[in-house]
């Protein structure tokens, strides 16, 4: 069932949503117990936003915070809906959303390979709240987040 | 001179990052003396963040939020170093960055196209702030973000 | 009815709640149809934060855009329990609370008085979010902020 | 020489800032090498921002959590100026400012004391960006916050 659940997240956030397509997004971890979630994605030439320094572009570093937290969320409203058929599931996943988000730019997006980590800091009935972080392959921390959410 | 430094900063920004590219960005106004900075683009399956309500993805939001007010800061860039030779404000250009950025998601990303409003708040010799707001074709505001930027 | 319920939100506010006695807040503004706020507060000498310049310290700068948006979003949550007994209202009130704040420091706090705005850009069932700007007697723009509150 | 400008920053910090010792304010912490910042205050009818709750003051909170970032931004300001006269520090020490600070209210702000922790996830020439949290006497973390700072 939880299995289920996580499978569900995995398939709408990797096939259902286009542009974590264009970025390149796979899932490397969903932790139903904790809400952690980890996401990775590799450079490509799409991706750059500074042509002398090839570096990832902020919107690319913001999206990926978003959406990484986005699935600690997703998984926290999974666990409060725990035992509800996959189509009422579904349903609220799809009307979870971001309220707000803040990036802070910590380093210069150099690497061929990022990871991104988020961790569930506020678990509320109808809001949660990620940190997250950004590293490339190196582990070295590029950026870091905090976003709020509001789960159906 | 403040035309061409302007046109240095659209050249910049539409041709050399790849990821502008990708957001489909047209910069609408570049206001050299308030620093007001305006960019539009079109709805495409590509950018949608939600299969359902076929809305826009947070990433898309947060991404020309960013480099809307990342506009502003490079026309107060600009500004700071007039009158110096071109390679000197192309390499000045290429080391602003942003430092970090808040974003609330206001209402869901629906439209068919969008266009994003900066303006300047801040405008120090290192630090810039802008305020910027993205709006659909309705003119319903769907987004607002405060962006710091480190200008060289 | 209406008045009566800013007549309590007023009084929840001046009355009961110790740190903006210290802030020396007075509540200049409550509009129940826009849900916008005016607050102000005079210089003392315990509001310095910056010997030297003698100058706002920015924890109160802080408070003030809190609680500033906070009246914002009480007066949304006044709304939504229209009708209902002062009692429950006073219950909603008191269980209302900031999820998150971001505040910008866009010029020094100089000043003799100041007036800080609020006013409502998000007004959901649960989630309201107010933009909040602080003003000096010169009506120089000191800060700004974003915040978001849950209501009960 | 080092451990005077530490004392210089604590003596700023505890003597001469008013408003700190309206919140009683007490420094436990100040690391010169990694710039970690540790402060605590105990809580005081005055700070209260819920009469019914007795919980601290969403001001408080965000008080303190600018002002102990702000000590990991003085911690990185000497060090950058470390070998000149004490008085250009006290200058340089006087001229640093927040340009920006992220709240997260995460739990309400119940307790006897408190304790506030800083460390610095960015330490550029002019940025310094801090990482902050605030926990009760049982080590439960009420809020957290990201804070910009410029160092002169």
């Amino acid at each position: 069932m939880t299995a289920s659940a996580l499978e569900r997240i995995k398939v709408y956030y990797l096939e259902k949503l286009p542009f974590n397509k264009v970025l390149g997004i796979d899932i490397d971890l969903l932790d139903y117990e904790s809400g952690q979630a980890v996401t990775s994605f590799n450079m490509t030439k799409e991706l750059i936003g500074n042509s002398t320094a090839g570096i990832l572009h902020g919107g690319v570093t913001a999206s990926v915070i978003d959406l990484t937290g986005g699935l600690s969320a997703l998984i926290c409203c999974a666990k409060i809906h725990h035992g509800k058929p996959p189509e009422v599931l579904d349903k609220k996943l799809a009307s979870s959303a971001t309220i707000d988000m803040r990036v802070d730019y910590l380093r210069p997006g150099q690497g061929r390979s990022f990871q991104c980590k988020s961790r569930v800091i506020r678990a509320g009935a109808r809001i949660v709240v990620a940190k997250i972080d950004l590293y490339n392959e190196k582990e070295t921390r590029i950026a870091t987040g905090t976003a709020t959410y509001l789960i159906a």
